[in-house]
């Protein structure tokens, strides 16, 4: 019996199946730099003590993605080892900021399961929960991959499609008590606009593009400590290494800094799809489209916006006219759509900042 | 109104004028590994605790191109982001040592301004200073760039070239008042020669040289949160990202380690160009030139060392005869000199070393 | 008389020769990300601080092979800078942890040195030890050089070939007392084997691979401030970087991962050697065998395992059938073999994780 694990096969699965994930991780102010130096990511409350203090933080808190990317890393031994594809995320919640010290670990449940008509493979539905030493839930997840069968001639499961959210409502996001936004420096952002600043319906053409490299993004998936074995192994992908789908929220994020400098942190993630693949060479680009802008029950001095973050490869973002998928039939997504992503992020009101 | 910002142009900058900079940074034990991983420095100082303990450091200070890697990128969105030519530096000093937990803040002061007879863009010179968290002051400069007009039509401004100091002289370089520099270790450089031992005229042909990378100048630049374009798009770049030129003084000076070990720190940039551009696959080499010895008021356990740096691509600094410019005249230097770095190292005098 | 040093040449060195090395080093966070970083490594006690305070330790300490590799760059500007090939180890003991805050030194005795018959080099042995800043030894190891001669004409030395055990004895380990390897957390790897289920024989083929990119090596290396130039100097080398040997052992270390995820730590190295050069674009592989299975002295809950790690490049270890040297003769490996590591690695025993 061999001791290497090849990881869990469609047929591996069942519904209510509860998987514990290896590599417990302590972070540290060298992941923090880290996540810097892959996506230059400027929002200032995850790089300045100072600000993070003022607002109430007791501890300059990580940024969202990189403790996302920690988290992710941890199932992937046993949900998508041998995934053929990412196919999206639903109702994903950042529940508790996390910090240098804190150590994560994840775990899963099996919450939805459905063989493909080609009986090769099928989809398997997940909630993954990323918990710090506490066992105090930091973020959760639902996502959906298509696995692999080992065994074609396994039975296919009862089928079970988990209902998915549309979207993480306002009064689910988790808010920290002690924010105090309008504490936040004007000057530590370039930004002059606040939540009162923008419209459903605007759209932002962030103007900057990231070429991306085989170094950063597989050094990124190797701190993430993510064993996918398409990031690394060129043999094994054909001759080219595929980027990692949270490398590249990861860098859209930073990219959409421009035009959202005020945001404060991610507050959720409400249905995210990667497109197309990256590869080392291509440049992305980022657009952003304002979707919702909701008030937050009990706050005036902070707001959400939802936002639909489009990455795109080799062509600017802002020259894709009809970059979004189809809602209706299956998704066709333009060739150089890499992220479509329908996100939540906190940002200050004006009226806190007006009144410091 | 977009809500991108597309940075100063020409005639957007007004003597007098006073800009603040986003993105205040708080510098931690992981921005010193990246710099090390970046440059490969080896000057103890900012390496080795126990070491800058017995020199009298509170902590361990961070690199000195690391802070002012740091502040510099701060200054770009309001200052160069519409650059043509990033053209000299004066006046440059160093004037607190910088510590992890330290958070960066910069502003810049419009000191002149000069239309370019083609009335296409003109020059712009700043007074930068990056400041810590107390507002203490801990690196100020003098640089000029070339930046372009959006409207040529707009009038040109009244011509303004400050006065540039030729160097910074013994008398304004900030030591720290508690610095012993006779307890630094013999041991820890493998360096045999102090001040005493360096000749105006000496020239040091550093033996090493370092290739360039994509992905290391790069996650570099990130770091330092430099959001100029021509580094990370390599299409809008024409097909090869620029280095940026902060990162091309930190590997030079890394490769002078050798012979000038027992440099302590930097205390100032006298003047400084950037000659040619560097771009991934080059290799640098360096040399440097010994300009002048500087006994320091007040203290005869250390010396100032007026170096020229000349950092080279694809062809050994030591192989380049006449790689300096012309004084008179437009300079023109050598298509193989990348940078003409005028600065000041500090360093232990002999005596200091004989009597710990 | 030149500033900067040419390193050591055959003739410059004798036998009982002490060499203090440079560039002492503090350890940091930073450090542990940027290995992980470096090689996906997941071997939980070096990256989760519960755990490791759990098993007994007073704070996480820093990967093996990190430790390592930082020390064995001080040595390099005196011992290998005018190497040939670094032709082997022997009796490496990692003799304390080593935690963020350390400062590392290390020094080295010559104690064996014979010219090769053509009379251009010869073979240097040394013994090296690296100490933290109390003096104490952390680790220590004999290697073996091929260095140049300066001076063809230098008279070869008396030849010493200097006793070289054939492997570190379960009693020359150093096992901290502390340590309480029961107290390993299961969920926090992957693998359900401990040390009574490996047998001598067996061998572990280890799925996954790694290519290597010239920005991972030689950020790496330049972390570990080794430096020798083969490693950064493109020209130097003839058009390709030689990937640095410590980096080769830390990626294949991470590899053999799988299957072997309850390693504590490495003990000891009993013999290594780099068999072949690699390259940017290599595929890095890693099978492991299992060499002897030893009881430790005093302690039922800790044994240790003897193992063979070949790394491969391109073609997967599992598919190299004659892949080890030959034992009489010259060794001559397949030319896909870069790394044949016999070390000893601990791992807690099945009855302590039962009695937890």
């Amino acid at each position: 019996m061999s001791k290497t694990r090849p990881g869990h096969f469609f047929e591996d699965f069942w519904v209510g199946q509860s998987l514990v994930h290896g590599t417990p991780r302590t972070l540290s102010e060298g992941d923090r730099s880290l996540y810097i130096a892959f996506t230059g990511a400027r929002h200032p409350l995850h790089c300045a003590a100072p600000l993070a203090a003022a607002c109430g933080y007791p501890a300059t808190p990580l940024h969202d993605f990189l403790v996302f990317n920690i988290g992710f890393g941890k199932t992937v031994p046993d949900i998508s080892l041998n995934a053929v594809a990412n196919l999206g995320y639903a109702d994903l919640r950042f529940l508790r900021p996390v910090y240098p010290g804190d150590t994560l670990t994840a775990d899963s449940t099996v919450i939805g399961l459905k063989q493909n008509s080609s009986g090769k493979n099928g989809v398997v539905y997940v909630r993954s929960t990323v918990r710090d030493q506490h066992g105090q839930d930091v973020l959760t997840w639902i996502r959906w991959v298509m696995v692999n069968k080992r065994n074609l001639a396994a039975p296919a499961p009862e089928p079970l499609i988990p209902e998915l959210p549309e979207s993480v409502p306002a009064e689910r996001l988790a808010i920290p008590a002690f924010l105090r936004p309008g504490k936040l420096d004007p000057a530590a952002t370039a930004g002059r606009d606040y939540w009162e600043d923008y419209r459903p319906g605007e759209r932002i053409d962030n103007a900057s593009g990231m070429t991306l490299d085989e170094s950063d993004h597989t050094l990124a998936t190797k701190l993430y400590q993510n064993p996918a074995r398409l990031h690394f192994n060129a043999q094994a992908a054909g001759g080219k290494r595929l980027v990692y789908g949270g490398h590249v929220i990861a860098v859209c994020h930073a990219l959409n800094y421009e035009g959202l400098e005020n945001v404060l942190n991610v507050a959720a993630i409400n249905a995210g799809a990667h497109c197309n693949p990256s590869y080392a060479g291509d440049t992305l680009y980022a657009s952003t489209e304002v979707l919702e802008q909701w008030p937050l029950p009990g706050r005036n001095d902070l707001g959400a916006l939802r936002l639909r973050l489009v990455g795109t490869k080799n062509i600017p973002a802002a020259e894709i006219r009809d970059r979004f998928a189809e809602h209706n039939g299956k998704p066709t997504y333009h060739p150089n759509v890499v992220l479509d992503l329908d996100y939540t992020v906190l940002m200050p009101r004006r009226t806190a900042m007006e009144n410091r």
